[in-house]
């Protein structure tokens, strides 16, 4: 390529960029907008694609093959109530306190424009959602996770802040995107004791699943705490350890009044067809036994793949339990260069953290996808800072 | 069957019709909670099946046999926006002035929650979730379309309640559900005149491809309106005259402001990779000529199967310009009753109408399916009230 034409098609990327607001253009945007750019490897999208191997199976033995297709397509999906009664097994939660949701995002809106009020208090650097969905009389308090503390949340200063500030709906990620900051059963528990007596404790747990905090490699969910709490919402995102984002699958575990306020309130045929069979598959033994494995497989190639990245001596990895990991570039290198660079000459597209609140200098964020693509990714970033020789 | 076992499934179906408030449980979850039924014909189901037909040849041709189907369910589909942008050039409206719904449901939802303030007027029967999704602090003005008018709006007294009620919301269903009534060009246009200062007219077009005013069977949407008076919001539904209710597919054309205030508001990734994949075929020249050739095919049938209903002597046929009747059965004959004894005893699903507020008498709705179907629809109603020797 000549370097007029990768001028050009770096400014075309970049107006894409802008118009993203704050979050990255998607593959299909990108692919289709600027067909010129081969994408080989989408390290941008955080999912686990050994998972989605698994449901792509199923869904062609179960669906295509038998043509059921057709009746996914045509009609209408289950009611919202219906689907709750199928994952109330699977997560060992009663049907009442589960909203099925139109991915994590509906949930998100859902909750901001029902139950939040005047003040809310969210760890940055963060998923820009939790604050840009707020209604315009909403207050955010931002708690910035330091730097220098490899951006790992301070439990006791963050409820003390929303306690001394008088917030009504406190947010945590667990796992945090985009640093991968994972906090323990224990710390949760903490704070969900110190922080009782506000009436919302969001905690979403998108990337829980590769989580683990012993050699079993189990996850801990606190789903559970709902029946202890009545202010703990927890919010679920199929789409990263499932492989799913097409689908728009998620779910909330809430005290039931919550959940029947939004069924009452316009979010009852809110899923379509294909959420309505992964939830079916999501409730059965055979399938959850073979997600197992794929889930563990991959969070072992997980952390090889962490390794080799913190091997590269001029950038910075910090700790993650999730399935990506924030990097931070050498300083004269900007992370949107960055970016366009690796996208343009070796068709891996990357995510630019210059947009992220409460995050300041040159970071990417990095997702682990396949082993071979997680080889590939190690070696261009070796070679673009001179590790390797060509 | 036995009487006793009839009696059993039909206790059983009583109950799961209780559990669905004001919507009739879906033909899924029929079949998952009934499996004892063999429903043949799904006469509740709003859609055209000739469409459905078209859309799986190209689903099949262009997604399964490409193995683009991964693709679609594995990434996030495109933004909201990108969406609008490639249906602006389709239905010839700017695409600040479309919103990409996930369904009609969410639109409704999202206006009702965003734009309507304290006072809205509605016809009554109608499609309950305009008055359900109503905030607790929003009044509800009823207007009665009248049993001895066929259920026909009087515009002149809908518009002076509208104006005399001082209501900020007014809400036009265009073919009104369950009757079919339909609102001729004229009768919009002095609609949307008179009520120009109401900051909103809603107008649902969800029906609106299967209604012509002339023998060229054209359509006429008012989306052009919104370029006239910026109150006006175009509601539409993809599920009915597409026949991919499983899918979730519909948009809203109304000023940009309110475009605007939505997609900031997390109404952003609010579609899945399916809708997106519907909607480059609505934008599609080749797909829209065969799809016109199946709208009028269906349109033709549904009038041949309305005129065979008409001539059954002990019920009674509404007008409709939809694809569907509302027909009122003899005193003694409870809508339930009937409902359930044709779904038990002939696998013919129809829609009870006795929870439709406004609607006092014995009603079912009855929707044309395929040419087949509709004739077995007209053997069974007839055979029921002894019209045809068995």
């Amino acid at each position: 390529m000549s370097k007029s034409e990768k001028e050009l098609i770096s400014k075309k990327f970049q107006k894409l960029f802008d118009d993203s607001g704050t979050h990255s253009p998607s593959l299909l945007t990108i692919k289709k907008e600027l067909p010129e750019i081969d994408i080989k490897i989408d390290a941008c999208f955080l999912s686990n694609p050994y998972a989605t191997d698994l449901f792509m199976d199923r869904f062609k033995t179960d669906v295509i093959d038998t043509g059921l297709i057709r009746e996914v397509l045509e009609f209408y999906p289950s009611q919202n109530n219906i689907i709750s009664k199928n994952l109330s097994k699977t997560i060992d939660v009663p049907e009442d306190n589960i909203f099925i949701g139109n991915g994590a995002t509906e949930i998100i809106q859902a909750i901001f424009h029902n139950f939040v009020e005047r003040k809310v208090i969210i760890n940055i650097p963060t998923f820009s959602p939790y604050y840009e969905f707020v209604r315009e009389d909403t207050e955010v308090i931002f708690h910035q996770l330091k730097k220098e503390d490899n951006f790992c949340l301070d439990v006791e200063s963050f409820c003390r802040e929303a306690k001394e500030s008088g917030v009504d709906t406190a947010v945590i990620i667990n796992p945090n995107n985009p640093d991968g900051g994972y906090i323990k059963n224990s710390d949760i528990a903490y704070i969900c004791n110190e922080l009782r007596d506000i009436p919302n404790l969001i905690i979403d747990e998108s990337f829980i699943h590769f989580t683990y905090e012993d050699s079993t490699y189990n996850f801990s969910s606190s789903e559970q705490l709902v029946k202890k709490y009545d202010n703990v919402i927890i919010v679920k995102s199929m789409s990263k350890d499932f492989g799913i984002a097409g689908i728009r699958a998620g779910y909330c575990v809430m005290d039931k009044q919550k959940v029947e306020t939004l069924l009452k309130n316009g979010y009852l045929w809110n899923v379509n067809g294909l959420t309505e069979f992964f939830f079916n598959l999501y409730s059965e033994e055979k399938f959850m036994l073979e997600y197992e494995k794929v889930r563990v497989k991959y969070i072992k190639y997980t952390n090889e793949f962490i390794e080799q990245l913190k091997a590269i001596e001029k950038i910075k990895v910090y700790p993650s339990k999730a399935n990506f990991v924030l990097v931070e570039l050498p300083e004269q290198i900007k992370s949107q260069t960055f970016v366009k660079d690796l996208l343009i000459d070796s068709g891996i597209y990357f995510r630019s953290c210059d947009d992220k609140k409460g995050l300041e200098g040159n970071f990417v964020r990095i997702a682990s996808r396949d082993r071979e693509q997680n080889d590939v990714i190690v070696r261009e970033i070796s070679k673009y800072f001179g590790d390797v020789d060509e």
